[in-house]
């Protein structure tokens, strides 16, 4: 149900029954690796190119989702995703796999919240009984596709973020035992010129800033009101001017319960992640989980997960287009 | 609601009040030229890069649906729409002009209907007052992207189509006057390990087949309850494919009502065609243009359009892979 100009309330609160993060070797370096439910060794994940790794990263977390469901494949109505590969195909190969109607989507780095957010819509409207809502990235599949193959060794500068490997779902039922899905923000494109793509974050933190405050101002809602809000990948660079604009904005966020999943899935051992991780598994991975964890472990009770996505292409930088960014946001409680 | 396995019925049946199609200069030699809004006389409409000329092209179609509607840019909740080029840049940098909430979505040329179906469940759970729903593409851009540049004066074989140039946008109002949305079905990925992408039309077929064999399924129909069932670009090679998988599986469509935008949109004397149109815009500016003009004039009552989209990407071609493909349908209706 709308409310306000861009926000979704769901009276039927549909439920993360089950959810699955998938990461690469770089992640299990990370702080958070407890919180993923496998692994890989390999960045390769055993198949032949870099691409493939990613189809099957996608795969194996709807697989662990369903499993953890106690479903079978044929129990589930839809499946949501997008990833950043050209066309989309980690997430239409997975498609192929799982045989289940799919709805492909795109907003690169945003496309988890994007997922949750309409996969929530389907529920609350009693179009789905199961839906999986996904994404998926690859370090060195889409390094290749924006700038340059890992391989290569080319210097990044301090701004630069470093894209996940791994693949996040959430399997939404209509009533279940875990965290519910409350409401929605849909994000607009907001661009302020910025044109360099090693320095994303900086662009996508105003983008970030307007979807949190059109959040507030439809929900009727102050920073207080949320245990931890949680932007997707916007790294320390993009994180600190995000904190930066929202004071500007007066809406009294406390600097400790304002995160990024940028920031908190690599650690300051982890040099080469320079200002943080990115992706479109940065926050899948990171929300569904290391954030649903701490809300089933009773930490969080309410959650603003805001996941945002930089639009460009390598030909529209390349054309001289400044970077679009968008941000969609999506809240979660957890108890009474 | 869903109705089966993966159909949605619209109790509401949202009404698109206006629609709009922008077209180039090859759309506009072509029997349907009458349905457009607007034609281009030159490819690069004024723009210095065919990808700004397809984004270009977007916005027009929005405008002109606004503007038809009555309605100002900021009366519009949400911009569903996709496109071909990678990471769907020429619907990301439409949004940005657009300013209003934004959802990506990528089905190849199935975008139009997976974008008309997700529109109108937002409409049908009141989740927006306003949708615009909409897809494009750019032969010029597209064939670049995909095959080779046309430049090249490449030769292609009989089964090729030729991507449309041009833009189509449905916009969706709870009432008013114009054709009415009353279902949608949604479709799974089917791969019959078709690999040539100068054959597309032969790859989507079963993908069509499997749709609208879900439709009927779901609905409790048969082909005689539709005045015209249209899919999206199969073209000449994949309709006559689709019509012998229809035949075989018994669901009785007749001949005459059974059509493909592809075949279509070009007529006999634009040789260069081959197999038919194809591109996102086929199904999109042949739907919201022509197609809904007839039942405005009262010549067709019951539509269902059958967008088809093959989700590779050069990459997944040259890495060896098969053509995913998926169909959207999507049923229209005016009149009493």
């Amino acid at each position: 149900m709308l409310q306000g100009h861009q926000t979704w309330v769901f009276p039927t609160q549909p439920v993360v029954v089950a959810a699955a993060a998938i990461g690469g070797p770089f992640e299990a370096q990370g702080p958070l690796a407890d919180d993923f439910d496998l692994l890989h060794g390999d960045l390769r994940v055993g198949q032949d190119t870099y691409e493939k790794a990613e189809s099957k990263m996608l795969e194996e977390a709807c697989e662990v989702a369903i499993r953890k469901a106690g479903l079978q494949k044929q129990d589930v109505q839809f499946f949501l995703s997008g990833d950043l590969a050209n066309q989309i195909t980690a997430s239409s190969f997975a498609a192929r796999t799982l045989a289940v109607p799919y709805f492909g989507l795109y907003g690169a780095c945003s496309t988890s919240m994007e997922s949750l957010a309409l996969g929530s819509l389907l529920m609350d409207s009693q179009s789905a009984r199961y839906v999986l809502c996904g994404a998926s990235s690859h370090n060195a599949a889409t390094e290749k596709q924006y700038r340059y193959p890992t391989e290569y060794g080319a210097q990044r500068p301090p701004t630069a973020q470093w894209t996940v490997t791994g693949a996040g779902v959430a399997l939404l039922a209509a009533a279940g035992e875990g965290p519910r899905v409350t409401g929605a923000t849909i994000g607009r494109v907001v661009d302020m010129g910025i044109s360099d793509p090693y320095n994303m974050g900086s662009a996508m933190a105003p983008a970030a800033v307007d979807t949190i405050t059109a959040h507030f101002r439809d929900m009727g809602l102050s920073g207080g009101d949320y245990d931890l809000i949680a932007t997707g990948d916007l790294g320390r660079v993009g994180h600190g001017i995000a904190a930066d604009l929202l004071d500007q904005h007066g809406l009294g966020i406390p600097p400790e319960i304002f995160t990024d999943c940028g920031i908190l899935i690599y650690g300051p051992d982890q040099p080469r992640v320079m200002a943080g991780g990115s992706g479109c598994a940065c926050s899948a991975t990171v929300t569904f989980g290391h954030i649903l964890n701490r809300m089933k472990k009773g930490e969080l009770k309410k959650v603003l997960i805001v996941a945002t996505g930089a639009l460009l292409s390598p030909l529209s930088y390349q054309q001289k287009e400044s970077i679009p960014c968008i941000a969609h946001a999506v809240a979660l409680e957890y108890g009474r």
